[in-house]
């Protein structure tokens, strides 16, 4: 296997390997003990932290409050309903003793947390007046997988779940809407990743949704990620656990539910929109350091060290985050790669005919990366442009490279050659057998019905039944 | 049992029902289903929200990263170092199964990280050049409480721990003194809670530590309460983990490493120092609302809700965090009471005869309570400085209850009169055996040696033994 001088697969070659030693060799995490556990390390972790702030200011602004429930949910909890339990029981880790003794009733660790919120909300809310109750919670959850993959599928992740009660149908949609809205602009605006809003066929639901909404994302192998959901419940989680209101009128009424969660699979997702063979691309706005200084030094380098952390001053002061690699016991070339590696989008090099000239070289991560020569003293106000046009040129790529991936096809033969390497949109009967059938076939799954897609009416393209909902469904292979 | 009328039992009649009564009735948190569990609602996770903020910014500009590590650790991993199981072994939620299987090797709820995160940095230290490694992680932890009490011992809380390796014992302990004075600095810039920083004595040490710090803070009902601690492990954890680097001159040394945590018992403690017979008492630094503007409308209330409203725009325009009570269905004196049990630091009503006046009532919630008129359009440019000495208020009021509630005591029977109502400072020969009766004659414990306690040497208050410490040692009964 081809590997450069890192140690990195290419990612034309092999991109599950590229994907898997990439996100360790780059520091983004390593292997917990446990099986399917991650560490994030702290080069990861800023990423999050950063999404997390974006989102999280968002969550807020709309009307949300912060709350934190019980990591630990009595087994019967999830039995109460039945679509959720069936989902559910088959990845849950269980507390079966504690405090040195058996319990009486086995302790579920979270997967999700509708069953233990509701049961709060049931008790939080009593008049019309109580709504909408609009919390959101930052917390692990844990879900025993098969096949592990760093941020993507682990046992454990970081996530933020909103749990919502709403008097209506309508209104309880419209919030499912505005999550999956606020999922769309973080995920476009911070992450640079242009998703496709839409909703999950019955098949591809929740378990124990009445409609699932996603924004579904292309990676750079073609496959599709799921980065972000919004579920409107209808009444069943209500139901189960008696979360109902009296009316204006006095009459008693059950609450209408969402969810909607967003993860550290986004981590994963970054990875796969921008990262090439060099290592990772990260979008400006989620860089941990969005400028890396390389002072050039041959001999006593204070000089030029010193003139490195002015311009780091300078920089930061205009609200740019920036490091200066300093370290003495490396080479500039080393140091370049390992910032390739670790996806910074910009490399400013500063050595002693730089220091002399009072310029330095920037040199991009991506697009334009050509070395180029600028004055220090401007370079202060220069960068923020430099990186919001790097930010927007990630945007565009990504997008580009979904649409030149994406066809729509009206046959079958097209339909298999389409999603071997990209997405497809076309009409089908809403049947899950055919989705099976599909899924058996090509590996490919409906991904989803997009929210922008034009009317159509026909036939499935796999068993030229009368096609379902009214416009073209997207298929992909999918993570 | 006397109750007033929002059914809070007073404080000074029975303590702990009004803690257990308040935290509930004020909205701070609910019982969650799981034993010993609590439910933050969002108004206290707001509270930690805020005092999270400033412990964060505090930990990475000294430094630190923040990382994420697994919630599940191998039971294994807990044995390794002989003191820290046999501390932790009774409180442990056991994972024993998983994915529908028995585990073969059960997994620990983390009740600390210490283990896997060893297990961790000793992957990642091989140079000195990768000292010190200064980490941190926000989490859950779980450790199963027998006698569960909201806040201050739940079977669940949220903290974050730090973690830190380094080259040497003089580097480790100043890293533990560091993060004390963190601790130090936050709960008292912003929970208003004058602490005691000094070190435990041995049978008080965190389990698997060389020497724990704690910063002790006095409750109202004169007992401490531990709010932050920090640990230098020596290289107990180095030599169980195998925490290694090779030094300058080439050759295998071990890690000396720290570890220190800040807690959601924090909201306990804020509870405890500045709650009375009313409610809740927070400080304007942590207050989710530091202002809450009452209209007092009979009949049509528009103008008088329309002019609270543009008040709270100048207010919060001002920096000032601002909520507008305008339930339409409760009285203003309902209103009162309400904000009151829920500790907010100023409210301001605002009638129509004051609006006509171009006037508002200011009212505090502790210290001058009179009923102030202020002018209107002056109120953002004071609130400021009014929420300032507020602050400043209930730390000195805080200091002042507890020098008075604190006293030397150089015999055996002062000593039981001072720890009946507050903390005593009395020298004390440091045999375990002596600690264990005084506390057995008393419920007092050693809280700490004070670092800033004059040099005093003598005989033992208790058993007449020769004094240990070279000081005096506080002790108290604590939560």
């Amino acid at each position: 296997m081809a590997r450069d001088e890192r140690g990195v697969t290419a990612q034309s070659e092999d991109f599950a390997s590229w994907y898997n030693e990439l996100v360790l060799k780059a520091g983004l995490v390593d292997r917990g003990p446990a099986k399917g556990t991650m560490v994030i390390r702290p080069y990861g972790y800023r990423v999050w932290e950063l999404l997390q702030a974006e989102l999280d200011a968002r969550i807020k602004a709309s009307g949300h409050e912060n709350a934190y429930f019980p990591l630990l949910i009595p087994q019967s909890y999830l039995e109460r309903e039945a679509d959720h339990v069936d989902g559910f029981a088959p990845e849950l880790a269980v507390v079966t003793h504690a405090g040195g003794k058996e319990l009486e009733e086995p302790l579920v660790v979270r997967p999700t947390s509708e069953t233990i919120i509701g049961e709060m909300m049931a008790k939080w809310i009593s008049s019309h007046r109580d709504l909408p109750l609009l919390l959101n919670q930052w917390a692990n959850v844990v879900r025993w997988e098969m096949r592990p993959r760093m941020f993507l599928r682990t046992t454990e992740f970081l996530w933020q779940e909103g749990h919502t009660a709403h008097a209506d149908e309508q209104q309880a949609r419209e919030e499912m809407l505005l999550a999956l809205g606020i999922y769309q602009e973080v995920a476009r605006d911070y992450a640079a990743m242009p998703v496709a809003p839409g909703e999950k066929t019955p098949g591809e639901r929740f378990a124990g949704a009445v409609s699932t909404m996603t924004i579904e994302s292309m990676m750079r192998d073609g496959k599709a990620l799921q980065a972000g959901t919004s579920h409107y419940m209808g009444t069943n989680f209500a139901t189960a656990f008696g979360i109902s209101y009296a009316g204006m009128d006095g009459r008693e009424e059950l609450c209408h539910t969402t969810s909607w969660g967003m993860s550290t699979r986004m981590l994963g997702g970054i990875v796969m929109t921008h990262g090439d063979d060099r290592g990772l691309v990260l979008p400006p706005r989620l860089a941990p350091y969005q400028v890396v200084i390389v002072p050039i030094t041959r001999g006593d380098g204070t000089e030029v060290v010193a003139a490195a952390q002015t311009l780091a001053e300078g920089l930061r002061r205009a609200g740019v985050r920036v490091h200066v690699d300093d370290r003495d016991q490396l080479s500039p070339g080393f140091k370049f790669n390992d910032w390739e590696l670790k996806g910074v989008p910009v490399r400013v090099e500063l050595g002693p005919r730089d220091l002399a000239a009072g310029t330095a070289v920037l040199v991009r991560r991506l697009g334009d990366q050509g070395k180029q020569s600028v004055q220090l003293d401007t370079l202060p106000q220069l960068m923020a442009g430099i990186l919001e046009e790097f930010q927007m040129f990630l945007l565009a790529r990504a997008a580009e490279f979904r649409d030149t991936h994406t066809s729509d096809v009206e046959d079958w033969a097209a339909f298999e050659s389409g999603v071997a390497s990209g997405w497809v949109r076309a009409l089908h009967c809403g049947q899950p057998g055919c989705e099976d059938d599909i899924k058996t076939m090509t590996s490919a799954t409906p991904r989803c019905v997009p929210l922008d897609g034009p009317p159509q009416t026909g036939r499935c393209v796999r068993c030229d039944a009368p096609a379902a909902y009214g416009k073209r469904v997207i298929f992909s292979r999918a993570y």
